[in-house]
């Protein structure tokens, strides 16, 4: 049982601008953080795959979310990305972020080793825990075998709970197999283990077993949309056709080559800012074609309006 | 064609030694890189795989690194790993080792996206050389797909050479694939690209093909017995026995639950130090009774005596 506020609802990995030389952007990046907020979404899980966080330097992370802080962005809502390779990358990111306050941190298992032993991962994340000795942390693990390829089994998770009961809050499930997600839900919920879809499409259900929520890529363009299943299921209201329409735009955007250079490319077209197209390598940007194909399949799908012009006043 | 000196011969990925804190140990990597080279390396290849380089902190390498040139280990010997998933790490810790005067660098794919387009590698890999823009910079490519999970593939070689021709120096392959090795050494060895085998059981075979030598774990505990190859194809004696003995020797090393635990642990036995026994999560030790298991494997293949007694004179 966490003694800290339960998060959950929807929350964005949140993308990450950068200017032509690949410099990270903050200003940009706190106002893409602003509209979230402002359009829907619960929290914001900055420095996640869509946010790649990967292909930016422990030093970057920490200076973007310093800057996310000082202007005003609530640490309250952010679940930043804090599991690196290393131990100490991972110890340094993660007390950083909850010297600033944040709810919760989101820690990816050490991804170079492939095959690893439970033992060696619960040793990693009980030393993460234990280094950063703070009782403020709440750290959701995160689960995405698809690119991490470590996944991060039930008998980790189980020993991790026992051990870390306050601590080790939740789980983002992006396995993309829902059984997995059903299963992690029933077998810790109980224990006030909070589980969270890796995309929007899983949302209704997720909150229906009783899961915490989603953290979706998709959500940095349909905050609204996604936040809609959420308020309806919240409210007891019929939610189903929320959760289609939100699978919908979700199937549009699926339609690409690449998800993430998708999503910016949009950004970058909504909000007139082409800066938002540049991804870093080893990620290239989507082309022109594509981005209006795309644009048209959002479209059809029922994204705009609303979306478009919200981004482009912020 | 690189214009500086070519590297050949056998290197060594050196194992990283850490306190039972997990804090890396400059003074036992440094006796160990001494004993290596003093044992017939041609060259060093610290912050590997084998060296656990990607458990550790950018900062802590930098550290390891600034205290082997300290100590005199020659930077001409030098060929240390400097890939990282970010561009800014990797061009951080390339620039750093350049500015050693390390002869060359290993440099692995940017390893968390998977899938990624040639593209995106190659615009990584051109981003690192051109920030580093430094004439001495000679980069080795680190081909590891069962590890890295991100190969490199002929095209991104091809470009990198026809638009780097006197940075893109070679490549370790350790695909374990000894057709794709010998594919690389044909279509790239004439243009001076050259190409190190990832396991001393193809040593002879990368020779022969005009290919330059090996860097492999196996070099941490059996040096001498994977120069003796080496030298005597280089002396133009009959070099099969030699690479007899050596594949005998990895043989037993395979039969490990986890290569690098078993190094490290008979390094521990042979030089009477315990400390080398630890790994970084999410590495595990291996237990005792495999040690043993391992140790005797590794005498009856014939690795004894020698190696042990100078190891722990060193």
């Amino acid at each position: 049982m966490t003694s800290g506020p339960r998060l959950g609802g929807v929350f964005a990995p949140v993308i990450t601008p950068f200017l032509p030389d690949y410099a990270p952007d903050a200003p940009r990046l706190i106002r893409h953080c602003r509209w979230l907020l402002a359009h829907g979404c619960d929290g914001l899980a900055p420095f996640g795959t869509t946010s790649e966080a990967n292909s930016l330097a422990t030093a970057e992370r920490r200076s973007l979310l310093d800057s996310l802080v000082r202007a005003g962005v609530p640490p309250a809502s952010l679940m930043p990305g804090t599991g690196c390779c290393s131990l100490t990358e991972s110890v340094e990111l993660t007390a950083h972020a909850v010297g600033h306050g944040c709810a919760g941190v989101l820690a990816l298992p050490p991804f170079y080793y492939k095959g690893v032993p439970d033992e060696g991962l619960y040793r990693h994340f009980s030393e993460v825990i234990q280094r950063v000795g703070d009782a403020r942390l709440r750290l959701y693990l995160y689960h995405i075998p698809p690119v991490a390829q470590v996944p991060i089994s039930r008998g980790v998770i189980e020993r991790l709970l026992a051990r870390y009961p306050g601590t080790v809050a939740g789980l983002k499930d992006s396995s993309g197999d829902w059984a997995h997600t059903l299963g992690l839900i029933e077998a810790f919920g109980p224990d006030g283990f909070d589980v969270f879809a890796g995309s929007e499409v899983f949302l209704l259900r997720t909150l229906v077993a009783g899961g915490a929520g989603c953290i979706t890529a998709g959500a940095n363009l349909n905050p609204h949309g996604i936040a809609a299943v959420y308020r309806a299921w919240r409210e007891g209201r019929e939610a189903e056709p929320a959760q289609e329409a939100a699978d919908r735009v979700r199937r549009a955007l699926q339609s690409a080559p690449g998800i993430i250079p998708a999503i910016k490319a949009v950004v970058a077209h909504w909000s007139g800012d082409p800066v938002w197209r540049t991804v870093r390598p080893p990620l290239v940007k989507i082309p022109a074609a594509e981005v209006e194909r795309i644009r048209a399949a959002l479209a059809a799908a029922g994204l705009l309006g609303s979306a478009a012009s919200a981004l482009r006043a912020a």
